[in-house]
């Protein structure tokens, strides 16, 4: 898979080793995140909204609530600077200013549109498959008021970038005698809470949250 | 203690029963939460930048390399949307739409300031201490080149809310006979890896990570 656009901004300047522009990398963080940050300029003034996100080819998808603040400007074609990032660990070193973090991110700069009619379903389809597989046909679909109320804005993947630090620490100050070294961090799945109100008969299903790393 | 400003646009306008404004909410997301998302407008556009924070009273803390354009802006005195989100597990419902996650997150509007001399020093030390107890006055200090290289920009909070989704599926279509839940989602400390290079002979220290929920 060919790389996206290395832009000025979309360049790493520092670390430029951490720094990853193509496509392989930029999709499997993600897919694997389940949570970005969305930044736009709003009327009342740049706003910085977490939002769940999925993404089919490269075209990554949003929702929000219709008349949200955010979302009427992103629908209006303000650009945005959406961020996802995982984290990985914590790095302890020997000195104060190599003490760092690992880390995945992703950052891309893209204006979006509003999707509608049967590409909204679509999208709100691989969304729900996003989370898990096999679930969609035996789900209450959504009716039209809900789909109204929720606006789907789909961003055409262009200018993007990814940046991973995965190391030990970077430290040379050995003659400090400390403990020093990676605390890996990882979002784990805990033990369900089945809903008691019904259902509570079915075994857990399989392939809920199929790319949690 | 008293509650941050509620401003229109910090107040959540739906589903308002989750909204927070009071500084303890506030102040032990951000104390839990190891990454932020700044957003800022730039001579490149608005950037969304992820960066570590720490807070000591109602201030807010991040870095960055001096020159690197977010920075910049934030020392201009361009105002920050900085937003801190944990994801804390994905909620699994009956219908398509009522499917949600848990989450408790915290949104703050501010413009910083750069932090210089002694004041300096004591935000860097408390930053470790957000990552390690006990641990400043084993490292080798900082040098005066390396506090030239990053700027801390340091963000007085007075207009923040908090978010908090933290509950089962909230749907009502029991007729659909499928499993419905929560599966919990926790970042989660993984077994640590010293560093080789030396110092490998000590324990992992006590009182990394303390406030890892």
């Amino acid at each position: 898979m060919s790389d996206y656009s290395k832009t000025p901004r979309s360049t790493l300047k520092r670390a430029h080793k951490r720094g990853h522009y193509d496509r392989q990398t930029v999709h499997a963080i993600l897919d694997e995140a389940l949570v970005c940050h969305v930044a736009v300029a709003t009327e009342r003034g740049v706003m910085n909204i977490p939002s769940s996100h999925w993404r089919v080819g490269d075209t990554l998808y949003i929702h929000g609530a219709s008349k949200g603040a955010s979302i009427l400007a992103l629908e209006n074609g303000a650009e945005a600077c959406i961020a996802v990032s995982m984290l990985d660990g914590a790095v302890f070193a020997r000195s104060v200013y190599a003490h760092s973090v690992n880390f995945r991110s992703v950052m891309i700069y893209a204006r979006g549109h509003s999707v509608e009619g049967d590409e909204k379903l679509t999208a709100v389809r691989a969304f729900i498959e996003k989370y898990a597989q096999d679930r969609w046909d035996q789900l209450r679909p959504p009716t039209a008021n809900e789909l109204k109320a929720t606006k789907i804005i789909a961003f055409e993947i262009h200018e993007a970038s990814a940046k991973i630090r995965s190391a030990p620490p970077g430290d040379e100050d050995l003659e400090f005698d400390v403990w020093a070294g990676v605390v890996p961090l990882k979002l784990s799945r805990q033990k369900e809470e089945p809903c008691l109100k019904a259902g509570s008969h079915h075994a857990v299903p399989k392939g809920l949250l199929p790319n949690l790393g």
